[in-house]
C-alpha cells in the first residue's frame, strides 16, 4: 500500500513506526512530473531498501524569478498512481508553507560547485536544491538517497555537500534514461512543441559527437570537441546555447585538454524550455 | 574510561560499535579552555545520555581575520582531564585540515539571526558555528546537544537551524554560569589583566540593573533601560562599548517597548578581550 503524506509531522509519524533496527529506508527526492528517469531512480530504491520514499515537491527556492515555476507540471493523480505501481511505501507531498514556514531562513550552500555551469545562468538554483535536500534528509533520515546523472551537477554537489558536511546517506547514482532518439527525459521536455521536439535530440547527437571525438579519433583538444558540439547542436532549429563545457567530473572546473576522463555538458534554449545534458568521455590511452 | 579521538573516521568507527536502539548519545561542542560554564553542559549530558562526547576544535571559520584565532586558549591537558572527571566517553579532537579537508566547500547560514547583534562586528562568524555544528552533527548523530545560554544569540540561531532543516537533534540549553562577581565565564576572560578583570564585571550589574528597571521599576522604554546599562558600562575603565540591544527573545529582532519578555544583550570590548553576556527581562503586568 503506497501513503501519501502531505505534513512533516505526518511523515515523521510514519517513520517513528516503520524505522527498525536493520530496516533501511530509500528517498527519491523529486518535482513530480514523473518520467522513465525518475521510475528508474524510484525502482532502484524500492529493490534496494526496505521502504522507499518518494517525495513530490516543487521547490519554489530552486527556480529564480522569471523561470517556469508557475508553469512547472504537476500531474499529480499520475504521479500517485506511478509510485503505487512501483511499491512505493510513501509518497510526501508537503505544500511549501509546510517545507518553509514563517520565519524560515537556513539555507545551505556549496561554494564553488553551485556557481559553475548552470549556476551561471541560474545563481540561486543550487543554494535552493542543497537546502531542500538537507530538510529532506533530515526529516527521512534515509539510509540511501537516489539521484540522476542526468542532473550532473546536482550529483556532484550533493556529494560534495554530504562529504563536507559528513550526513550520514549514501548518495546512489542512477544513469540518465533517454527516449528511443535519444533525447534525454525530462519533465521540461513537455514544454517542446512538436517541431521543437522533433529538434531536440541535436543535443544527444553532439555528445555523442564529442564522445566518439575523444574516444576513437583521440581528440584532446576542449577547443576542437566544442566547437563540434555547439555545431551539431545549431543545426536544431531555434536552439539557443547557454553554455557547451568540458569539465573535470569532481570539481566541474573547465579544461582545456582531455588527458583522463571529463565530462562534456551542455545547456540549450529550445522554446520555452531549457535543456540540458551531458556524457562522460574518456581520454585514450597513449599509445 | 575516556577516549581521545582526533580523527572523524575514528569517531565514526567508535560510534558504529557504541550505537544501540535505546541508548541515547549526547554531544557538547566546545572550543576547549574548558571552564565551569562548559562543564556545566558536560555534566547534564553525561547525566542525560548513555554517552557524551564533548568536541574541542577551535574552529577556524568561525574566526573573522584580525581576531584571536592564534591566540586562543588551547590547553589541552587540562581539558582531557578535566573531561575524564566528569566522566566524557569520548574526547573528540580533530584538527582544522580533519574538518575541512582539500576541496572543502560547503556552508550553512541562518540568514537573518546571523547578521544581527554580534553579527554586525562578525560578519562570518555565525555561518562558520552552523557549518561546524551541522558537520559534528552529521558525525556523532547525537540524541542531544547542548549549548550555554551565554551564547544567546548562537542557541537561537542553532535551534532556527535544527527546525528549519528538520535536524534530529534535541538542543538543549544550559544557563550561564558566573564567577562569585557575576563575570560570565568565558575562555576569553583570561585575556583581561588583572585591572581589566576587576572591571569586567560591570556587564554584570548593568544586566541587573536593566532586569530591576524593567521588573521592579516597570520601565518598559527601551531607550531608558539601554541609558541606563550604557551608563554602568562606562563605569568600567577602558571598556568600549559594541552594542547595547533589547531584543525579542526569538527573532532577535531589537525593540522599542518591553511588553512581554525580552533580552538584553550587550558585547564590550575591554583590553584584549570582547566579553558578551545577556540577560532575561519580563515586562511586570499591567496593574
Amino acid at each position: 500500500m503506497t501513503k501519501s503524506v502531505t505534513t512533516c509531522a505526518g511523515l515523521k509519524r510514519y517513520l517513528r513506526r516503520a524505522r527498525r533496527p536493520g530496516r533501511t529506508i530509500g528517498l527519491v527526492p523529486t518535482m513530480g512530473a514523473l518520467h522513465e528517469g525518475h521510475l528508474s531512480l524510484v525502482r532502484r530504491s524500492v529493490a534496494e531498501n526496505d521502504r522507499t520514499i518518494v517525495s513530490i515537491f516543487v521547490n519554489p527556492t530552486q527556480f529564480s524569478p522569471g523561470e517556469d515555476l508557475a508553469r512547472y507540471p504537476r500531474p499529480l493523480a499520475r504521479d500517485l498512481a506511478a509510485c503505487r505501481r512501483a511499491r512505493v511505501n510513501v509518497v510526501f507531498i508537503p505544500t511549501p508553507e509546510e517545507m518553509y514556514p514563517q520565519g524560515f531562513t537556513t539555507h545551505l550552500e556549496v561554494d564553488r560547485l553551485s556557481k559553475l555551469l548552470c549556476g551561471r545562468s541560474r545563481p540561486t538554483h543550487f543554494r535552493g536544491v542543497t537546502t531542500v535536500c538537507t530538510k529532506l534528509f533530515g526529516l527521512c533520515e534515509p539510509d540511501r538517497a537516489y539521484f540522476g546523472e542526468k542532473d550532473y551537477q546536482q550529483l556532484v554537489i550533493i556529494r560534495r555537500m554530504v562529504a563536507d558536511l559528513d550526513m550520514n546517506v549514501e548518495i546512489v547514482a542512477c544513469p540518465e534514461v533517454r527516449e528511443p532518439d535519444g533525447l534525454a527525459m525530462s519533465s521540461r521536455n513537455r514544454y517542446l512543441t512538436a517541431e521543437e521536439r522533433r529538434e531536440a535530440p541535436a543535443l544527444y547527437r553532439s555528445l555523442v559527437e564529442a564522445k566518439r571525438l575523444v574516444e576513437e579519433e583521440g581528440t584532446t583538444a576542449v577547443r576542437d570537441v566544442t566547437r563540434a558540439v555547439r555545431k551539431l547542436i545549431r543545426t536544431a532549429q531555434g536552439a539557443r546555447i547557454d553554455y557547451v563545457s568540458v569539465v573535470h567530473p569532481d570539481t566541474l572546473e573547465a579544461i582545456d585538454v582531455i588527458t583522463g576522463e571529463a565530462v562534456v555538458a551542455v545547456a540549450v534554449y529550445l522554446g520555452k524550455a531549457r535543456l540540458i545534458d551531458n556524457m562522460k568521455v574518456k581520454a585514450r590511452k597513449k599509445t
